[in-house]
């Protein structure tokens, strides 16, 4: 793996493909943390062998296991699923796994961003983060990729969305606070993302969902479902906090065109009722820096938009409310060649995220 | 990764390949453990570089190094070598590496034999040895290969060598020996390699090195440099305990014929003057179990046969001895087709083994 600090992926001829784009794989990392899932992780490990299954049935799913799980992640998955040995601080592969960028000729490299947790010291999740921003690098050693090194620009995978024709789609809430890259302007913001994803035109949403720990990243809220199609979580509820959020979004998706100059067709995907965390849950969540993890009560921030293209099927999340069927009915519609699985994703979501967060695609 | 429990390679029409055949790669292990590697395996990680920088001229080299251990060797090693994170209990891939077989179609498989640190409870050399039992297993899945488990057979790769065509050579000392597997008749330990490795003669030579802590290696005291071939670690001094040891193997293979029917060819490949360690060395290792890990003046298994066969090179131990340039031409007249690459190698030898111990090739 050569480690590359002298050019971009713009100026290389490298491009961050659509998720919708064909896939030769995935990355998922074992949750173990015990003050992100609770009771142990039981109950989420299974939910993330459940997803794994889902998106191995179309693609080959890379599962990276601390040296304790390796085995009990083994026995859990599917001999279709590959399990590496790979220490980490947690398990979002979406925001700490290597982005990828492609060339015309089909070759593949990683982007390695520098991760803190999503804030660092200023509002960071958890510390230390050593593990988690180790891994870009490892994922693509392990692959065999050569990877750009971009550790001085903080950035998840999940707080960036593209449609591989030239649009990036972001939150100001996010890619603008304070414990991001506080001394850079939106300007300068906006140049790394050309310069890295190779993109010429960046979305600038306000927000993400109300609540949302990562400062609201953009894959929670709204995602690309083609180049020039995007869903967009949203309520009719005007009581709910959410619903200024999300018609501040549909406000700026209105009145802005995309890098091809294409206006922006938004279908609204209802959210479900806010789903918030029981007592039963808090109480098997170890303490996190000497606080507790959650509180009873705590709005989490679910949402369907928080699904995974897989190369035959969608994976999405599930909450068990009334409107699960009717937000697995829209993206069927949107996605009418993929199979549409619904993952019942509680147990994903009190860890503070979902089945977008968990997975990170390979481009074909 | 599927698990095979209800077969055998033979059965399964899959053989092990002669060492001299095509490789795809070869697997290393990067050394940490401080009762294994004087003076916190400073120099050690010098000589394992170097094996291999030289093995990545002509093969895909992977190094596995624990996760503290991950950035050091990714700054140390060439960006040619793949460098992934997994934990082991200390750093010899030939012992507790898979063992891979091959058919007529070029599908490749492991083999995971159990591994107890050279004779576990009884003899072995250090307690636990979990991490290295686990890795054969874990190097099949991260390269997605099936894998037979037969862990309920004590066996390292070092102990067996094939020539591709139908013999293995042990011995007696290495296999026989309490700390294996106790309860196994010759016999039974005879149909167990015929079974796994394909082979249908076994050529018992009675022992291996003076002093070798692995009970007797064969890999250290004798070698196929081509079916029908081999090279035997020799001295011509009466008065080392050696003498009557490399006879003793020199006799029985001279009377003795391979899979083939064939008699073998034995190249006598010149001991150094024997090896010791010194005060200095012992000063620098941490305890063993509550004892020193080596004790001044202790001979050291040195021996010019544990050599690596590289797709293009041979990568042999130097001793910084007289014979060294005596060894290296004998082994370029062997194998002329090849680059005889000779590596001072006194400070893995320190650990208990050398260049052929610490790879583990994968047959292309």
């Amino acid at each position: 793996m050569r480690i590359i600090k002298d050019s971009t992926p713009a100026g290389d001829g490298f491009r961050m493909p659509g998720e919708f784009e064909r896939h030769q794989g995935c990355i998922m990392i074992f949750p173990e943390r015990s003050d992100s899932w609770q009771y142990g992780g039981y109950a989420a490990r299974k939910a993330f062998v459940q997803v794994a299954e889902s998106i191995a049935r179309s693609e080959k799913v890379t599962v990276c296991a601390s040296a304790s799980q390796y085995d009990n992640a083994r026995a859990l998955l599917p001999d279709s699923v590959r399990v590496v040995e790979m220490s980490s601080n947690d398990a979002w592969a979406r925001d700490y796994g290597p982005t990828f960028v492609k060339n015309d000729q089909g070759e593949l490299r990683g982007i390695d961003w520098g991760f803190n947790a999503w804030g660092g010291l200023y509002d960071g999740l958890y510390f230390p983060w050593d593990k988690d921003d180790q891994m870009a690098r490892k994922l693509c050693d392990l692959l065999d990729k050569d990877v750009y090194d971009k550790r001085d620009f903080i950035l998840e995978g999940g707080a960036v969305h593209v449609d591989g024709e030239g649009t990036c789609m972001v939150t100001e809430s996010c890619l603008l606070s304070k414990g991001r890259n506080p001394d850079m302007t939106r300007q300068e913001t906006e140049e790394v993302l050309k310069k890295y994803l190779n993109v010429s035109k960046i979305l600038w949403l306000p927000c993400g969902i109300y609540n949302d720990e990562t400062n609201g990243h953009v894959d929670n809220i709204c995602a690309f479902v083609k180049p020039g199609e995007v869903v967009l979580a949203w309520t009719d509820d005007k009581s709910d906090a959410q619903y200024g959020m999300s018609m501040a979004c549909a406000e700026y998706l209105e009145k802005t065109a995309d890098a091809k100059g294409r206006k922006i067709r938004v279908h609204k995907l209802p959210l479900p009722r806010p789903v918030t965390v029981t007592a039963q849950e808090c109480q098997g969540l170890d303490a996190c820096r000497e606080k507790p993890a959650r509180t009873p009560g705590e709005r989490l921030a679910a949402s369907y938009v928080n699904f995974y293209i897989a190369n035959e099927s969608i994976v999405m999340p599930g909450f068990g409310d009334p409107a699960d069927e009717g937000a697995r009915e829209i993206l069927q519609g949107l996605f009418p060649d993929r199979e549409v699985i619904q993952i019942y994703s509680r147990d994903i979501l009190i860890g503070g995220g979902n089945i977008h967060c968990i997975t990170q695609q390979i481009p074909e």
